[in-house]
Parts: structure tokens; C-alpha cells; sequence
């Protein structure tokens, strides 16, 4: 597989910020019509009538460079002046609206109350904002992530994550619109024809599971296995940023790479994992798994090129 | 008349900024719990997914002292980003909406979503502002003003307004929810109470009638005739702002402020107009109503305060 990696094609199973770093590599070795993300959903929400995608819009928002790097969400030079006259009034300001991220959430809303699809919409977002890759949302269906709390409590995606900044024990993670949700069409063709999957450095559990979840996609991932590779979001034994690591201790799971290669054994033939957990290889081919070991940091776009081309060689030599 | 002012129970009906201004100018001489501000809903509209109520705002902002006096509507030290944002990926940026404004109508939009009424959700808003004098909707129904063209066109008042910033010919004006919309009990039982009544120098047939249109204010207003005084809009012949000279025009009526003693002749007792009008005296006394003369230009704090003034003498002379 040292022929030109830009004429492979390539899907990214995405959840939010490690996934637009990782498309933003990719975006630099793969052609933009070869280049397919079929990102999360599941934490998708309505807020203030605002329809919120979160993973969707970290994707576009890196892939068009208007990302912030450094807070790792969101846009880049964004102001808060909309969040806090919400404030101000005694509006619901938990979650933060940014006034640039406000003027893509409207318009993503008045587009689907006027029956454009997500796929659409995110479609037309990304044209505009100069993004020739393709955004695919996994499913234009709505397929919330909910989670069982210890103490009794059950919880939305974003009541976890923004709420309770997820310093709370979890027992259980339900997708249960999941299954009777569809990948759309473009979503099974792009799988179909894919020559590589990769499975981005995103929570396993919270945004990478509630993908695998829609409908088939769990099968036609499996059926694909060996075009498949997984990127340990777990380095050294903590994820970069959320909690990650601390919901695999929590559901019983080794919290480290190998308990990623765990989770991705049925559906990846090879994972890149990081130098610092080197020492995993062997726990990790136990599992009839390749490793790609390298520098896995992605915060610079050397950073994101380098993993890139660790899943870009992942396939070629695992096999 | 030369009691006490501010015992006096003072109702405003009210378009926009004109009336923001009197708005102003009354509180500054009347207690809070005696002033309520009557305002017009006609222009209200749904703008990607937002319920927009420019006149209660207007009013709102006004009271609030976090007006934009320069530029005569909006907010302040406002800021475009999330119109911006809005323009970038090819939204409807039509109409301005400025962040500390969409603050607001997300949080009015949401609760009237969760089911407030827009009397209760306009009172939260005022309070929150610090507002403590009464701002009332005319209806918590809709009843939103059309405008037919002569070009044969009949289009919305937002569009009218905004998209063809009145550059065209009006041949009929519609308040068709109107007659079957309810003035709110609040609405109601303020006029029942009032002292006072004070129609704003806002424009005659696009911001006052479509109040007077609803139910039966306008009955409740003529027989209230001898407490009633209106502040003309038209200054030596011109709207200070709007077009509401070129509206009359266009509709056969006088453009001055007689015009505008006409349109009010059978619910206003009195009427303020400005010194530059003074010969217009006894053209507006033939139509059994005082004349209140003076300087009506609001642009300054000390300009509001005359007006109303101006409109707490009318009554205690005119009679």
C-alpha cells in the first residue's frame, strides 16, 4: 500500500474534537472527494429551539481551519455576547452558545423546520464553509444518547457531559432509538466503497458505540474488519480530554489502549496507538490485532498529518 | 391638573421607538406601578425559528436604558458576529439581528415554546431588565399586519419594512387576525383604570391602528375619548423616522400633524404637536381637539421628559 494513498478511499467514524483533528490530517493525504466522515449523532439536542450538533459541527469546524485549537471546541475568535444577555435575562445558559456558533446553529434549525434533512443541511454548512470532503450525519434520525447514573439518576447526553461535567458514576449507556434508526444511504454507500475505515481517537463508549449502534452498521462494520483501524483515544491511560477513561473504569473495562483494542476487536484489524503505551503491542496482537505505534498527539497539524499517516500505513501493514 | 403627576394612572399605546422615547420620558414623571405601555404586536413574525417582537423590545430596551439612541432601534454596544456567521453560510441575514438582541428572543422564543404567554414572557423579560413599569402586549394572539401593494403584491409587514425598506406603493393596510384577536385582561383592565391614555408619535397606521384593531380597543378607546391625548409623529410635515408621511400620502390622508388629528379625531381629546406646526392650531381645534404646543423632538433625555410633560398638561388644559 505504497501507491498514492490520495486516490484511497476513506471513511472516519467520528465522534467530536480528536476526530476533526484527525479529518483535518487525513484531509491533507486523501483526495476531498475520497474523504467520507460519517459522524455521531447521538449527541445531538435541542436547545433555547436550537437544534445543537455538536461532533457534526467540530468536524466541519475543523476541516474548514475556523476551529479553536486551543479550547479544543468551537470556534475560533468566537465571542459570547448572545449567552450572556441569555444570562442576563435568566435564560438557560448551561450550555455555551458562542454568537458565531449561534449563526450556524439558526440557520441549521430554520433548514430542517423547512424538511431539509440533516444530511442536506450539513451538506449546504459545509459547502459554504469551502469544506469539499464529505459531513455525513450517521442517520437523519434522531438516536439521543442517554446514561444510567449509579445513584438512580438517567440523564441525556448533555446533562452528563455539560451539566454535570461528568463528575458523576455511570452504570449503564442506552441507545435505544439506535436500532431502529437508519445510516442513510450516502452513509452505506461510503462504508461500501471504502478501501480504509478508521475509527477516530473519540470516546469509544459515548461517541464512537452510539455510531456502530444505528441500525446494521455494527454488522457491516464487523463484515469489514479487515479494511478497518482504530485510534486509541487513551494515551498512557487517560484520555486527552474527557472522561473517556474514567467510563471505561466505571463500566468494568481496562481503562488503557488495550481496553480500546477490546472494545474494537470485532470491528478493527489494527489500531495506532501511542509510543507511551508501546509496552501494550502484545496484549493487543493477542486480540488478532495490528498496532501502529507513533507520537498519537494531534496538536499541531504536523501532529494530526503524523497520525494520519499511522492509520494511512495501519492497513497496508496489518495485514 | 397641577397634583401630584405621579399618582396619575398613565396607559401608552405604543409602536417602536417613538413611543420608547415617551416611553422614557413618562416614567421619568409617573410612579412605576401607575405607567403601563400598550404595545403594538402587528409587526411581530417568526425569523429562523425566533419569535421577534421589535416593538415590545423597542419599548424594553428603552425603559431599560440599554437602547441604541444613535442608531434609533436595537441595543447598544450590540455586535453582528452571529449575523455575520448567518451571512457566511448563505442564511436569511435579512434581518439584523444583532447578539445581545438574539440573547432575548431565544429566551422569549423558549418560553413561549414551553408554553409562557407572551404577557407573561414580555414581563419576565422587564423584569429581568429592571424594567418595573408594565409592558404589555395589546394580545397574546397573533395578529400580524399585511400591507397590500399597488404593484398588486400583498406581502408582510417585516417585508414591507425590512426587505423593501418601504420603497413601495401601499394601497391598503391589513390587520386581518384582528377583530378576532383579544386585547389581554391586563390590556383591558389598564385602559378601564387609566387616567391617562397617551397614544405615541408612532406611525399612525402601521403601529397604533393595528392596536386599536384588536377586539374592541377600538370602542374602549373612543369612549374614553376625553381622557385620551396623542403626540403627532409628523413634524412640519415629515415622519422623524419610518414612513409614515409617505403612508398617509399614499393613502389620501393630509401628512401633517392635522392628518394625524384626523386619523385620532373620535379617540383623543387633545393633541401634542410641535412648534413648527403651530399654524396646523385651528385646522386640529375644528375637530374638537386642544392642541398641547412645544418642542417635541425627543433626542435627548431632556426632550423625552418635555413631551411627556407635554402629554400630562394636555389633558388638565384640554378640558
Amino acid at each position: 500500500m505504497n501507491t498514492d494513498m490520495s486516490d484511497l478511499r476513506v471513511v472516519l467514524l467520528c465522534g467530536g474534537v480528536g476526530a476533526a483533528k484527525l479529518a483535518r490530517g487525513l484531509s491533507r493525504q486523501v483526495a476531498p472527494a475520497n474523504l467520507t466522515m460519517v459522524v455521531n449523532v447521538g449527541d445531538d439536542f435541542d436547545h433555547l429551539g436550537l437544534r445543537i450538533c455538536p461532533d457534526l459541527d467540530s468536524v466541519m469546524y475543523g476541516l474548514a481551519d475556523v476551529h479553536d485549537r486551543a479550547r479544543g471546541w468551537g470556534r475560533r475568535d468566537e465571542t459570547w455576547r448572545a449567552l450572556g444577555a441569555i444570562t442576563a435575562v435568566g435564560g438557560a445558559d448551561w450550555f455555551a452558545l458562542g454568537d458565531l456558533d449561534l449563526g450556524v446553529h439558526l440557520v441549521r434549525t430554520a433548514a430542517l423546520d423547512a424538511g431539509d434533512s440533516l444530511t442536506t443541511v450539513t451538506h449546504k454548512l459545509a459547502r459554504s464553509f469551502g469544506v469539499n470532503q464529505q459531513i455525513l450525519p450517521v442517520s437523519d434520525m434522531a438516536s439521543p444518547t442517554e446514561l444510567s447514573l449509579v445513584d438512580g439518576r438517567r440523564v441525556s447526553f448533555q446533562e452528563y457531559f455539560v451539566k454535570l461535567r461528568h463528575q458523576v458514576e455511570v452504570s449503564a449507556i442506552h441507545f435505544d432509538h439506535a436500532a431502529s434508526a437508519a445510516p442513510t444511504t450516502q452513509v452505506t454507500a461510503a462504508i461500501d466503497n471504502a478501501d480504509l475505515i478508521v475509527i477516530a481517537p473519540s470516546n469509544p463508549l459515548l461517541s464512537i458505540d452510539p455510531i456502530l449502534a444505528i441500525g446494521d452498521l455494527r454488522q457491516l462494520i464487523a463484515e469489514r474488519r479487515n479494511r478497518t483501524v482504530a485510534v486509541s483515544p487513551i494515551i498512557g491511560g487517560r484520555a486527552l480530554k474527557g472522561p473517556a477513561d474514567q467510563l471505561m473504569n466505571q463500566l468494568g473495562l481496562t481503562s488503557d489502549a488495550s481496553g480500546v483494542a477490546e472494545i474494537y476487536q470485532n470491528y478493527a484489524t489494527a489500531m495506532v496507538i501511542d509510543t507511551i503505551d508501546q509496552a501494550l503491542v502484545p496484549k493487543i496482537n493477542a486480540l488478532d490485532m495490528a498496532c501502529q505505534v507513533g507520537d498519537t498527539l494531534m496538536d499541531t497539524d504536523d501532529g494530526e498529518d503524523r497520525v494520519a499517516r499511522l492509520c494511512l500505513n495501519a492497513i497496508g501493514s496489518g495485514r
